[in-house]
């Protein structure tokens, strides 16, 4: 089967993917049955290039790395708006990868909600969509008989969305915890080795594993849209920001880490999402967790969730939560997922 | 669709297996659109019996539970021994799930041929098989059209095997790192807190962990077949027994333990397998972990392993590594994953 993709953002994730795309392709053709095409790119500064044939990926990569304009690219349409570089393109599959907003998840709501009404299959790693329209899309991709997946949204290209929805299929899972923010959880791994709040985020921004602004992710607003996104996606919540109690780790102290530590116990930034009764209570917050929890020695910028589970228990997945590359690689994981559904309806 | 199981062996996990059918049964119909049956059961023990339209697993278990025989069930055939029971019935599915033995892999290596070159699939929780013979018996389902599943042989129900195949697809493993066995690693666990050796395997015995004679345990025996499986069901191995580098925990002190620790280190059983230039380098030896390592925190009787792979880096999965009901639930789980590739040809 042959899959035609117009990638909509050509920042660190859009670059990581072609990248992995230069590495993959052959051996996903060789091992899955799928060509794979980049038919399409939009990226707000760099340009756009359309070729309904096929573009050269390691041009675009070389492109993209040097930080030249996709004007450069020979033997393609330019000019394209990312609007027209979904609807006007022969693209099946839409890629949005633009950088979230997690107060308006503009603009790739409207990519994402132009593409599944143009019957065309999306697969994103942007967060803000799903944290604040999930139900409504996952709605749409139903009524226009295509996918809506977005693997990425949490844990980069860790497996944890697939794993829940398969892996654990035939499972009840009633309780999901889990460390979502590598650079909380760095700067957390920072001070226990010393080093009080402030300049564990001054190092955590030099090394580059916060933001020149890190409040999104120290006051937990990250954790918290994907605790929004597993709530809805896997115990069928239709919870929405207002409705996590959410408290960051702008507080915490060397010496509360010290002192726990003493004890037995670690300060996490835990996303915690419990079903009982039907109703989900959800919630962002610093917890004290024995060291004898998997989470508890889950460091520097890994993440890791917890399923809890009527038959098996405990599942615990730890693994990247971040990086170029593994994001970009969560795209091919959910369009393998994508055309392993395809295959059996 | 249809599925008629025939459940060849009623110990612990196949009433463990019962048990979750009964649970589960209408809501995998619900949500996976299978219609599940078990139209034979057969125990060396216990007896047969057979019903070419569906047995009531309630009644099943009844009799199981209470170790009374299935010729006290009425409505049945009774009397066909196991061969007869995989092709004389109308089971599309056969289950293995006698007692493993890891020298012959007898009686399960006749009963999986005979039901794979019978056309019927294959799943089971049977190290013996899969340890000695995994190509042949791939290659026999391939040549009859059937599928041969085993995630419930490395730990349990937690989905391994299944996130490795598929939610890794695309990436490639060249390095696997486990805790394997639980019983050892229970033991380890109460040598932490003081026990010696031989203290510590009486607990565990006491405890259900471990059978009345451990060898095949502390030994590192059951490990090494889950070592040997995974090599050739993942890295695409053809190694046997007699080539993975055994050592077990039977030397290892309590002072040992308590030395490491104070060093920050943790020994642990772990089985190893490395692909390096296309072969195998196979092993399972006590190793001291640094705490950092996501291995080095899985205490007691729970199992875990990490997947190194090229794009995502460590990927670990802690979970459950043994129990009836978590490994009669493996059986389900690969049943779904059959499922989906049944309907994706």
């Amino acid at each position: 089967m042959k899959y035609n993709l117009a990638i909509i953002g050509l920042g660190n994730v859009g670059t990581g993917l072609i990248e992995v795309l230069i590495q993959k392709k052959e051996s996903i053709k060789t091992s899955h049955y799928i060509d794979i095409e980049v038919v399409a790119v939009c990226d707000k500064i760099r340009g756009s290039i359309y070729n309904a044939d096929g573009l050269d990926l390691n041009l675009i990569a070389e492109l993209a790395n040097s930080k030249r304009s996709l004007d450069e690219y020979p033997d393609a349409q330019h000019g394209m708006d990312s609007i027209q570089s979904i609807t006007d393109t022969n693209a099946n599959v839409v890629i949005e990868l633009t950088i979230t907003n997690l107060k308006t998840a503009e603009p790739a709501i409207t990519h994402v909600r132009t593409a599944l009404s143009h019957g065309k299959h999306v697969i994103t790693s942007n967060k803000g969509p799903s944290s604040l329209y999930h139900n409504e899309l996952r709605k749409l991709a139903h009524d226009n008989h295509v996918q809506y997946r977005i693997e990425g949204t949490v844990m980069s290209g860790t497996p944890v969305l697939r794993t829940a929805q398969y892996g654990l299929a035939g499972c009840t899972i009633h309780k999901i915890r889990g460390i979502l923010n590598g650079t909380s959880n760095y700067i957390l791994t920072k001070m226990e080795k010393g080093a009080e709040y402030d300049a564990a985020i001054k190092d955590a921004i030099r090394h580059g594993y916060a933001e020149a602004d890190p409040s999104g992710d120290v006051e937990g607003w990250d954790a918290l849209a994907k605790v929004v996104i597993l709530s809805n996606v896997l115990l069928d919540g239709n919870i929405s920001n207002a409705d996590v109690r959410k408290e960051g780790i702008t507080e915490l102290k060397h010496t509360d880490i010290k002192h726990a530590l003493s004890e037995g116990y670690r300060w996490k930034l835990i996303g915690e999402i419990e079903k009982r009764d039907g109703q989900i209570i959800a919630s962002v917050s610093p917890q004290k967790l024995p060291l004898s929890d998997p989470l508890a020695n889950v460091m520097g910028s890994t993440n890791a969730i917890t399923f809890e589970t009527d038959i098996l228990g405990p599942v615990t997945i730890i693994g990247a939560g971040a990086g170029r590359i593994e994001t970009g690689y969560s795209i091919i994981s959910d369009l393998l997922t994508l055309h392993q559904i395809q295959t059996s309806r």
